[in-house]
């Protein structure tokens, strides 16, 4: 196991000299660092690449535009995959009439529990000069704000299916969700946020199963490929299965921080919500059948695993396929001579960039301009993770090169010539991304490993570090059968299981917590 | 006038065979036709070309994919217009708290009305095998589903604006919305629906005004070049306004029954916004002062105005610019040797196509090889309203040609060379698109008049067929000043002033209504 400081050994990039409004001046632009506070990092991480912050309402999130062009990217990828395996988006009712979650009775137990309930449907004066619900306008019915979509969904698809010729029916609907959380992190977990839920129906129980599967794969690979987050596939056990599924899947992560996030679930329904909801149909021998069901969601939580998989001590790093501006042009210039030449070349530039293709598109610019302090501008960028800055003065306009710097390398920027990076920059944000996904993958597989008992568990479980009580081992490969005795030891050292991976090895073995005989091992990890 | 059945002289564009199922087969795709029954009509056009049904839902529309994807392409063409005159998207809270709406005081009168109240944030067993909201759960302020978003985004404002260098704010946000409509109609007012919300900031009045008349433009030139859709520019009177602004601009339109549709809105809001919600800024001469705001929104109603002003009595027609197809081919075989070679000669032109361009974008063809008859499966596509069909037989096959047929088109489908299909695809489309504008402003043309007498503007909104209650003259320009006799008269005739035209002449002249003198004509319609 790697010393605890390794964790946060990923070297700042400074480029450029620090204000020196600060009579101290932190050594890095984020305050605490990781190592000194990992979650108050993360609240600051976003704050200062202007992602989010809170609103008015509890536990609801404002998206600010650099962490919404984010998100926007993320459902340009995923929608593409989507449409590629035949899926279709569509768009269903906001509200679910509270009879609907009382149908499938685990699905009432998961989800009928903290959620919006709308009673009324028309406020009135209070005769105090402000407004009240009106009592006479109280609904018969109550409605749900939806906490996810299989109840409503469900019931519109037992009306479309009749015979085996609808089917497979392919949908995803990209929408808000509800769910009323007492605890709520920027993100991670907020009372409304935004998400893609897809819900497939078909006619028999294999095909249900391959496409929960496909879909499992298709979330891996958007994850590596294009977050550069690498991620473990499997089965969850029984005690974390979405309520009313049969089998779910999971891609699960780990932080910088050691701790798993589960980052999309792939859940095959097998006939539950088909006999609540009475998806019949009838089969090619005449006979009706229930249908076969599957659901599976990502959600704004990503963009809180893209935060916590690459950023450092100086903010933000975005994935190049993910960020919302690929390289930024800062001019620098005293004069207005020197300005008319100087922006003049970033517009040049700029246009030469967008001629080159990175991931199939034009490579995306921006030149900032505003009238801002040379150092404060450049910083901004540094902690927006934008992957290529580059400075343009009259000494660079001179010489026909240009100053760059890497968002994710520890180098000082360095003057290049100005076509010679034109030429290589797809190349390099091709590097940055690799770059990124690899130094994800080492630290994970150095903080990765089989335990094969209780005391080594414990150990590894146990914080290393009174200031980080959070930080611990890492992910643990480890046998097991779910147990009341298993549940309790994990509830005590708050750690959890994360999945049964779908790959690696199939040894058999014994339960780490019960001596029970085991067929697989179980990925463990505290988690989000 | 032109007379009345020339509304509906647009030829069916019959290509094929009916099918024979019934006795009596209908000359139409669509029963009823536009002239016997309007409202009906829209309802089947929907129904037949699978766009949107009713929900579980009061007042709440499911949007099938297709519809969806007509949305898809609309989001798609505003979104690449918003970005290009420098809007970023955000995401704001679905909710609001009600004290929020107390604020801007005219705004409580318009919106603080019908809309969805959340009370209570969790259901509990009703003791009965049910569920109920909690009444240990009942939120102190009670939240309302937002029915547009200018307080929460206001307060947020707020916090965000402290001196003229953070002006202009420039966002827009792709949400859902709840107003509790009592009449709801598919895609036209449904209580919930989709839209775009544009909210903005600005240090002076003339940015604002500039905004708000720049988002104006931009709706008429997505409006008419997107949609192929005719629209008068013009603003609002003060008993239209939006509550709350100064000022509210509209983009009219004229559907084939000769009602106006309200398509887009841009508000220029003034300080009334910015004073009851405290938006204030440090301007450059260091003093405080109130800050300028606009809004502005189109939404899923838009897919109602498309439906109106195109589609005909066999079904949707969908202008190629937002054709989620734009080419479907239909092969037809008997033998499994023919399959083969029909299939390959229609993947063959499908590459082809897909490599030529229309509207900046790669031909978007779908094959329909589903297993059933060839007349239901080409008519399926008539109702659905996709710009070209293509049908290739072994018979094409050896000809090399395609039969092809154009939806906006009453002329039956023709053999073509495959190859000068292929070359004329891109230019088909470009003149669909231009006959399908052209169409509707002549239609427009033709019903539209200037009156300037009670007399005449009676006659022209009183219906002239008893069966058809809805139909009239058209839209009438007049002169009028606002006052109570013009809307109890307006009232009567159930017709409305839509705007007052940013274009067009400005002789003065007198109200029709009341004789006082007037500088400027308006337009009148009856109106969804």
């Amino acid at each position: 196991m790697p010393v605890f400081d390794e964790l946060f050994s990923f070297p700042s990039s400074q480029t450029e000299p620090r204000s020196t409004d600060m009579a101290q001046a932190p050594k890095t632009a984020i305050t605490p660092t990781r190592s000194e506070n990992y979650p108050e990092w993360y609240q600051q991480v976003i704050k200062a690449a202007d992602l989010a912050e809170t609103s008015d309402v509890r536990g609801c999130m404002v998206i600010k535009p650099w962490g919404y062009a984010i998100w926007e990217n993320i459902q340009k990828k995923l929608d593409a995959r989507f449409k590629a395996t035949g899926h279709e988006n569509a768009y269903f009712p906001l509200f679910i009439p509270m009879s609907f979650l009382e149908k499938e009775a685990e699905h009432v137990e998961g989800f009928a529990k903290e959620c919006a309930v709308v009673t009324h449907h028309r406020l009135e004066p209070d005769g105090e000069g402000g407004l009240r619900p009106a009592p006479a306008a109280q609904l018969e019915e109550p409605l749900i704000v939806r906490p996810t979509s299989e109840t409503i969904i469900g019931a519109t698809f037992a009306r479309w299916v009749q015979s085996y010729r609808d089917l497979p029916i392919l949908l995803n609907q990209w929408a808000n969700v509800v769910r009323w959380e007492l605890r709520t992190r920027m993100f991670l977990r907020t009372a409304e946020f935004l998400w893609q839920e897809g819900h497939t129906v078909h006619a028999t129980s294999d095909e249900a199963m391959e496409e929960t599967r496909q879909i499992l794969d298709l979330y891996a690979d958007f994850a590596e490929n294009d977050m550069a987050m690498p991620v473990i596939k499997g089965e969850k056990t029984s005690g974390e299965r979405f309520p009313g599924a049969v089998h779910t899947y999971s891609i699960e992560a780990m932080m910088q921080d050691r701790k798993a996030l589960q980052a999309g679930t792939s859940h095959f329904l097998g006939q539950n919500f088909a006999k609540a909801q009475e998806i019949k149909f009838q089969d090619q021998e005449g006979q009706l059948a229930y249908a076969w069901t599957t659901s599976w969601g990502v959600s704004t939580r990503l963009v809180g695993g893209l935060i916590m998989t690459h950023s450092d001590d100086d903010g933000l790093i975005v994935p190049p396929r993910l960020a919302p501006a690929h390289v930024v042009i800062l001019p620098m210039y005293k004069s207005d001579d020197e300005r008319a030449s100087v922006l003049a070349t970033c517009q040049k530039l700029k246009t030469e960039l967008e001629a080159e293709r990175f991931d199939e598109e034009p490579i995306r610019v921006r030149i900032d301009d505003r009238d801002i302090r040379g150092g404060e501008k450049s910083w901004q960028w540094v902690k927006k993770g934008v992957p290529l800055r580059v400075t343009i003065g009259p000494r660079d306009v001179a010489d026909d090169a240009v100053f760059l710097a890497r968002r994710d390398s520890s180098e000082k920027g360095q003057g290049v010539p100005h076509r010679e990076f034109v030429a290589r920059a797809a190349d390099m944000l091709r590097e940055i991304q690799q770059h990124l996904f690899d130094r994800a993958a080492t630290l994970r597989a150095d903080n990765t490993t089989q335990i094969d008992n209780l005391a080594d568990f414990e150990a590894y479980f146990t914080p290393q570090d009174a200031k980080n009580p959070e930080i611990h081992g890492g992910l643990a490969y480890c046998h097991f059968v779910e147990s009341a005795t298993m549940d309790q030891k994990l509830k005590d050292l708050k750690a959890t299981v994360r999945c049964v991976p779908l790959e690696g090895d199939d040894e058999p073995g014994k339960c780490i917590f019960t001596g029970q005989p085991s067929v697989k091992r179980g990925v463990f990890a505290k988690a989000y």
